[in-house]
C-alpha cells in the first residue's frame, strides 16, 4: 500500500516540508493530502489520525506516525537499503544528534522568521536570541560540511533526513535575507537547487490560502 | 569499548534520566560520568563532546551522540536485538510519536514542575497551558495501556524507550501532586517500582548541589 503523507500549506508548513522533501528526493513513492491549516476543520481533519492534531502525519496501511522525526526514523526503517541517514558511524551520529536537536530546538529563530515562500526577500533584523540560534545552526552546518561533507553539496554530501530537517532554514536564510557564512551561504543554496525542493516551492506559490504568520502568533497551529 | 553516558545531577536533570534509565533497564553496561549542572566549568566541560554543551551525551568509542531522542535512537540501532521500541508495527509508530512529542513539547508542564526528587510531596497548582500538556499526556499513557499495555504495566506492556521519556512526567506527578486519572497513577506507580528508577532516586537524595530551579528560572542550562 502507498505511504500517505498529511501535509499543511506548502508555503507555510516548514514542518511538513521536512518529511515531504525525504520522500522525493530518494524517490518514494507517496500520495499527498494537503489539509489547509487556516480551514475551520483542520484539526477534527488531523483528529482522525493523530492525538496531535497537528501536520505532517505519515500513513502507513493500518499505521499512523506523527512528529517529524518519528516520521523520518519510521520511513528509515521502512527502506533500510536506502540512505536516510549516513551510513558511517560518526556522520551517522552528527547527523541524528543535529536533526535531533532541530526537532526540539531553535525557537527563537523559528519565532523570529517563519517559514514564508511568498514573501519578498528582505532583511528582517533578528532579536539576539534568534541570532544565537542562527549561529550555533550555521556552525554546525560548517562543522559538517568539513568533516562528512567531502561527496557532494549536502550537510553529509549526499542528501540526508539532516537536510530534510534544516531544508526549512535555508529558506529563512533566504526570505529574510540572513547574513551567513560562505560556507552556509553555498548549502542554502544546495538546498535551493534540489530538484525535489523547487517542485515544493513551485507548488506553494500557487495557494492561496493567506495566514498572518507574519503579522501575528497563530494560535491555532503550533507549529506553522 | 563501554559506553559512557555524560549526564547532570540526578536530581534535577529530567533529560539525563531517560537514556541512563532505558540503558539501566534493558541492563545494557556503561559508565556514568555526572558532571554538575551548576558547576562552572559545566559547558566547558561538555563542548568538548557536543556543540550543544548539554546534558545529556553518549559516548561509543569515538562517536558522541547528543540529544536524548538521537541516544535513544543510536542505542537501538546500536542493540538490534534488544527490544527498545515495541517491535509490533503499530505500536511501534505510536511509541515513536508519543516519544518525539515528549522530545519537543509538552513546554508548559515542563516548565510549571521542574524535576525535583527532593521535594517534598505537594500540591502545585498548575496553570491551563500546564493542564492542557498534562491531559495531553495522560490520554496518550490511556491510550498506550489500552491498546497496547496487556503485557504488563508500561505503556506498551514491557519497559521501553517510551517509559523512558515518560518517566520524569511520573516524577512530576508524584512530587507536585498533580490529580490524573486511575490508569496513569497506576503507571506512575509502575514507573517509581522499577528497579533501576529506584537506583536513580537513591542516587538523587544523596546529592548535595542545590539548584533554584523551583523558585526561578535557570538561565544557564536550558533544559533541567
Amino acid at each position: 500500500m502507498t505511504l500517505k503523507l498529511l501535509i499543511g500549506n506548502k508555503n507555510y508548513s516548514s514542518w511538513s516540508l521536512r518529511p515531504w522533501l525525504l520522500l522525493k528526493a530518494f524517490g518514494i513513492a507517496f500520495d499527498e493530502e494537503v489539509v489547509l491549516l487556516g480551514d475551520a476543520d483542520f484539526k477534527a481533519r488531523i483528529a482522525a489520525h493523530s492525538p496531535a492534531r497537528q501536520v505532517p502525519v505519515l500513513i502507513d496501511g493500518e499505521v499512523a506516525v506523527w512528529e517529524t522525526l518519528a516520521i523520518i526514523e519510521h520511513i528509515a526503517e521502512r527502506f533500510p537499503d536506502t540512505p536516510i541517514w549516513p551510513a558511517a558511524p560518526a556522520a551517522r551520529a552528527y547527523a541524528r544528534s543535529i536533526a535531533t536537536e532541530m526537532h526540539g530546538g531553535f525557537g527563537a529563530l523559528r519565532s523570529a522568521v517563519p517559514m514564508n515562500l511568498w514573501r519578498p526577500v528582505e532583511l528582517r533584523e533578528l532579536p539576539a536570541k534568534a541570532v544565537a540560534d542562527l549561529d550555533g545552526i550555521t556552525a554546525r552546518w560548517r562543522s559538517a560540511r568539513q568533516r562528512f561533507g567531502a561527496g557532494g553539496d549536502f550537510l553529509f554530501g549526499g542528501f540526508s533526513a539532516a537536510d530534510a530537517m534544516y531544508a526549512p532554514v535555508a529558506t529563512r536564510i533566504r526570505t529574510y535575507g540572513l547574513p551567513v557564512d560562505a560556507v552556509s551561504a553555498a548549502y542554502v543554496e544546495a538546498i535551493h537547487a534540489h530538484p525535489a525542493f523547487a517542485e515544493w516551492k513551485a507548488a506553494a506559490l500557487k495557494e492561496e490560502q493567506v495566514l498572518p504568520v507574519d503579522e501575528v502568533d497563530w494560535p491555532e497551529v503550533k507549529r506553522v
